[in-house]
């Protein structure tokens, strides 16, 4: 494994450059977040007249720091950039992030310094992310490191996120502690000088802490080496790409476009269809879906039942399953003859099965049990909307008990009280969906994997045979 | 107006029959909505046993009531509901809501002994919403009617809204504490046995307590009756419809469809674009575009310039808007100069203006300002990012503050902490949008609205003319 590229997840010791004992500036911002968050590894602030910033020891200089820094992040003022990179690669340093605005993204200057800098990093073999860039999570346990300005708690996950857009990330960042969103690698990549989205590939495939992982992209750096990783089976965990410039006025706002994949959306659209890359529409789908790949199994097939309690809901989620090309699963007999011994006889047992407002914690698991266990069943959705005779907390859990090899995604339309007690109380901490298209889409996006996974396997040789011609791989429909 | 109807928004009194003293039932629940939403007229339970119940007086029988009864609210067990409402039609009350299920969508039985209470419904001049429904929300605040059983507070607006799932209705309310959700009418029509969509129609068209409304539907009772007032000019205000059963599987499961309008959803969508109708695809759609038409002026044309601090979000929303038929604003050199003043020289005076995450409330709003000054733009968008430097809440309150005959709606990514402030402290109480694609999606619909009220009046007399022959409404395209 690339240990430059761990070290910016599973750093043991993290140099901040440029910390500051001046409230409100990032400088602060990011020594508290770093130490509110609970970093495990030891944290070296530099500030040349600070002796402590938020009690922790500040040293004056880099050169001063006799340790091995596994990690410099740096915020100083763009004028300073320069001869602090120089400073911390003669000190040996090899994973840099620079957070530092005013580069290649404001004209042709801060473009030339930005080529220097880089020529200096490959130099030393060095590798850096940014600049202008908000930062690095690594949230693995042993690592807790929250290396933004965002000073919100991390939640330790499977999955892996790179953002080119510091304020995407800051967007999903804000709102953790609503949505429990986890992660185990997030960063910001700014201007991709150096590290960019193709530098994590093998990097997440290879480590057995991520088990999806996903881009927010406003261009490829280089979409040949982008996709062949994925054509020649070297990278075959599920990647989710949400690409901005779907129009062409989106296209034009994405200045920062370096044109390799660019052009044509339909492309890029294409490309990554043929490498088996999941596109997300929009960032709540690219969430949705990485939660879905971290936890849940993926369908064997396109039949799903329906549990509910709630009519109209059950019928629009209906509509979202058909709409996602999945079916509504016809239910066995069998089936239907144990859900009549749960199901009240005004209700419905037939697919969506239908609870009515009166059913328990209690039948909505064993519904979704006993459709787990219909061999014409591939997925199972409980939709959950909670009435005033029954709570919700336990509802939700009793679904989550059930163990299965197929996925059973829960909707929900609970009253305020209900989500913070699931987070608070849940033994299994699954995510929960809020919408009716949520596990429509999440299951459609799981299927396209696993379908193009085969189709890449069983064409692998072909592929193969095409790519190294001429890094073709738009040739086998 | 009619009078049977407007009692159902606005009852000096109510009846409910069936109050219970046993917490958890319906009964009891529902009178402790009435009460602890603050019910302004006089509330009159009915139990043959209770002499009061969450300290109101309860009368045995009905006939014991020796008052003008405005609204009757039944939700007896169902054996009882016949000799219920024979009682209540005898006593003359004139609007009633039986919430009691069991009817109709339990099969022949059922059905036979709703048509019975129809008829005698009708019999007696009165109206009668459900059965199986959830009850009536009369917002305004001389009445402050929740008659359902979800206990949640009721915040006055210009909203009606009727759906025909109960537990959709649920859904939404389960969920106004958070989301601020105003309604003036919120009405469960359950199995429209007599009141239907298109009672409402003309009423809430005369109603100036009514700016817009929305239904849920499953199926149309009349088709024809439903457009006819559209097409001849006598409903003009926005009618936002979500219909479900997009898809084959969807129109099955929405069982109760009578097959009016039904058959083919593309003559649904057909018929519905001639009316001017708005089409929601799903209830986030429904629920911001009524809170657009209710909040915020129609723009003039598809113009829409973009103020934010935030690139990739920024990117996103540009997208959304050329995906939904806007044109991102070719910004004015006067708009351009007078922005320079105000935008840092690293952010952008180009459309998507860009305040880098520095910008301040009053930048903010300066920029929302100028943007709406300039003739070559229809609406403004604010899309903010809230940042560790920047607090949330004065940047969309000062954004408030501004005067303009355009729209101006406001995309946020805050700290949880930050939307609860706005709600509590804002003197304006707009509404605030958190996906990247929400007012495009707004100003879409608001612009089909506009358009087709335009083409209508044009056409007026050829509509009437073919309306008159056969109803016939898709002759024009």
């Amino acid at each position: 494994m690339n240990e430059a590229i761990r070290n910016f997840f599973y750093p043991k010791t993290v140099m901040v450059v440029g910390a500051s004992t001046k409230p409100g500036s990032i400088g602060y911002e990011f020594i508290n977040t770093i130490k509110s968050c609970g970093y495990k590894g030891e944290l070296l602030p530099i500030n040349p007249k600070a002796d402590e910033i938020h009690g922790i020891k500040c040293y004056h200089t880099i050169e001063e720091v006799d340790k091995t820094v596994d990690l410099a992040v740096v915020m100083v003022p763009k004028k300073f950039a320069e001869e602090t990179i120089d400073t911390i690669l003669a000190r040996g340093i090899k994973s840099i992030v620079l957070i530092t605005a005013g580069f290649k993204e404001t004209g042709e200057e801060g473009a030339a310094v930005e080529e220097r800098l880089l020529a200096k990093v490959k130099a030393a073999g060095a590798r850096m992310v940014g600049p202008n860039c908000m930062g690095v999570i690594g949230a693995d346990p042993s690592v807790s490191l929250n290396a933004t300005f965002v000073a919100e708690p991390v939640y330790p996950g499977k999955v892996g996120f790179a953002s080119q857009s510091g304020a995407l990330a800051v967007t999903i960042l804000n709102q953790t502690r609503i949505t429990k969103f986890k992660f185990a690698h997030f960063i910001s990549v700014g201007n991709k000088a150096d590290i960019n989205e193709n530098d994590f590939l093998h990097f997440w495939q290879e480590d057995e802490n991520i088990k999806t992982f996903a881009y927010y992209l406003e261009s490829f750096i280089n979409g040949t080496e982008f996709v062949k990783p994925f054509i020649l089976g070297e990278v075959t965990k599920p990647c989710i790409v949400l690409k901005a410039g779907r129009t062409e006025s989106g296209m034009k706002a994405a200045s920062s476009h370096t044109g390799a994949l660019g052009g044509s959306d339909r492309v890029v659209d294409a490309i990554l269809n043929q490498a088996g890359v999941i596109r997300a529409d929009d960032v709540q789908e690219m969430l949705d879906t990485v939660r879905g790949f971290e936890n849940f199994p993926v369908p064997a097939g396109k039949n799903v039942a329906i549990v509910t309690n709630s009519g109209g809901p059950g019928i629009l989620c209906v509509d979202a399953c058909e709409s996602h090309g999945l079916k509504l699963a016809d239910l066995s007999e069998e089936t239907r003859n144990k859900l009549k011994e749960i199901v009240h006889p005004e209700g419905s047992i037939e697919n969506p099965v239908d609870l009515l407002p009166g059913g328990t914690a209690e039948a909505f698991a064993e519904c979704c049990k006993i459709l787990t266990e219909d061999p014409n069943v591939d997925a199972v959705i409980n939709l959950f909307t909670e009435p005033v005779m029954v709570k919700g907390y336990p509802v939700l859990e009793e679904v989550n008990k059930i163990e299965s090899d197929k996925p059973i995604v829960q909707i929900v339309y609970p009253l305020p009280e209900t989500t913070p007690e699931y987070w608070e109380k849940s033994q299994y901490q699954r995510p929960l969906f809020f919408t009716n298209d949520a596990p429509a889409k999440i299951f459609e996006n799981m299927l396209f994997h696993s379908k193009a996974q085969k189709r890449l396997t069983e064409n692998r040789e072909e592929y193969k045979r095409l790519f190294a011609i001429e890094g073709q791989c738009l040739l086998i429909s």
